[in-house]
């Protein structure tokens, strides 16, 4: 069973990575974006018990009254929590926007949204001075499942070294309420969408696929020859591939002897 | 002259890297935040000069009716390069938030403007499959001026190599008209701001200073008994620092073999 964790131990490092992270930016404070579901209400816990509930804020940031349960569900739990949270709706930038540049497709829409998300996270941070915690699962990193410069910008990725079905027993052993955790996990980006559904194979399927792949560094030929359809290998594969410009920052053309992104690379608490 | 550069070849590596990285993307064309300002102006002409001026598209993406003259210098820009251009006035969005939130602080609405260009440009990217390029120097990068996830955020940066002196003299070979040549820096962030006051050092002196600590490894000693005042030293030093976060990836907790940001690290073009 590789993707079994040691949820104790993982708890320990992911809340001493928080308070160091937060300590090394100089805030005390850390802020979430809360939407209800399994992966950010996993990092309001880490945070919350990493820094102090009253050292947490979040902010559940809807789209008008669309995904009603979802933001009950969110503040129920910051006071489950006992953190401070903010209801921000985005309905009027949005509307704003696409009133202007209208459009039918779901995609543009649920982007839009996903930056005006990380836009106002990070107001939020410079006015509470407070550090904005990703909520990204390394299955979301390796398959490019999220909006870049939206959901995939923040200041700390605590989660994105765990797989979805990690992150799902790191909240059963943090005790996270059954609400959430018998959810079907879904980026909210329409009614009724689900990631699974969305990405056109289970999550449990594709992190076997990714750790034999990423951790095991097996081929396709040999994991092919295994458990897996070829075909469904090899999709994965591609994910991984196209979404690559998501793990890395944007390609510098190299002039100088030092340069930005290439070799001029001090550890980032360089001088701290 | 350590900070002279020899334009011509300059202007050829960089029109490469376009059309390669532009390539690379799948994307034929470019997009540009043109703010009518010196650097995206370059960063417009070697764009035209590399894809043909029909396959770059640049935003205009004003406050209102603030900045007037430097809108009409970037619609101008536009005709003079035969590339098409799109104002897009963010004061609806802007105002939006601001009005549910307000503030008096013009740092924290200059970085909400330059997220939600951000956005825009994002958007145009996937209605009109281009890729966006950024618009910042060697020296904004370098003592982190600029809006991380805002002005920061591009697909690749063709100038990030290149001092903001640097930028000028490529500029002048490029026939840059003299009335974008002939302005005040400016990150547009208020009226009346202009980067060197808000920075407190002339370019040319941050680029000097820039250029013996990065490419020369010159100490802040050694540099102090020179020309420059150990203290204006000690200052540039201490905003490289300070905005190494803005240079990197949000670092990930590691927890596996293989880590996102960590050891899993392809090239970016991996597979193409």
């Amino acid at each position: 069973m590789p993707l079994k964790i040691n949820a104790a131990f993982t708890e320990r490092v992911l809340e001493n990575f928080i308070r160091e992270e937060v300590a090394k930016s100089g805030f005390r404070k850390a802020l979430v974006g809360l939407s209800g579901g399994l992966d950010s209400t996993v990092c309001a816990f880490l945070a919350a018990r990493a820094l102090g509930a009253g050292n947490v804020l979040c902010l559940i940031m809807p789209y008008r009254d669309s995904f009603p349960d979802e933001i009950r569900d969110a503040q129920c739990l910051g006071r489950i929590l006992g953190i401070r949270t903010r209801t921000i709706d985005i309905g009027a930038q949005v509307d704003a926007y696409f009133a202007a540049h209208p459009t039918r497709s779901r995609v543009l829409r649920g982007n839009k949204m996903a930056r005006e998300r990380m836009s106002i996270l990070y107001d939020f941070s410079a006015r509470e001075k407070a550090l904005v915690l990703g909520t990204s699962n390394k299955t979301e990193l390796l398959i490019g499942y999220g909006t870049v410069y939206g959901d995939l910008a923040c200041g700390i990725n605590p989660m994105g070294d765990l797989y979805k079905t990690q992150v799902r027993q790191l909240a059963g052993h943090l005790g996270v309420p059954g609400f959430i955790l018998k959810k079907t996990p879904t980026a909210g980006l329409w009614l009724g969408q689900t990631d699974e559904q969305e990405i056109g194979l289970p999550y449990p399927e594709i992190d076997e696929i990714l750790e034999a792949v990423v951790e095991q560094r097996k081929s396709s030929a040999a994991l092919a020859d295994a458990a897996f359809r070829r075909e469904t290998v090899d999709r994965v594969l591609r994910m991984i591939r196209k979404s690559e410009f998501k793990r890395r920052l944007p390609p510098v053309a190299k002039l100088s002897t030092r340069s930005v992104g290439h070799d001029f690379l001090y550890p980032y608490d360089w001088g701290k």
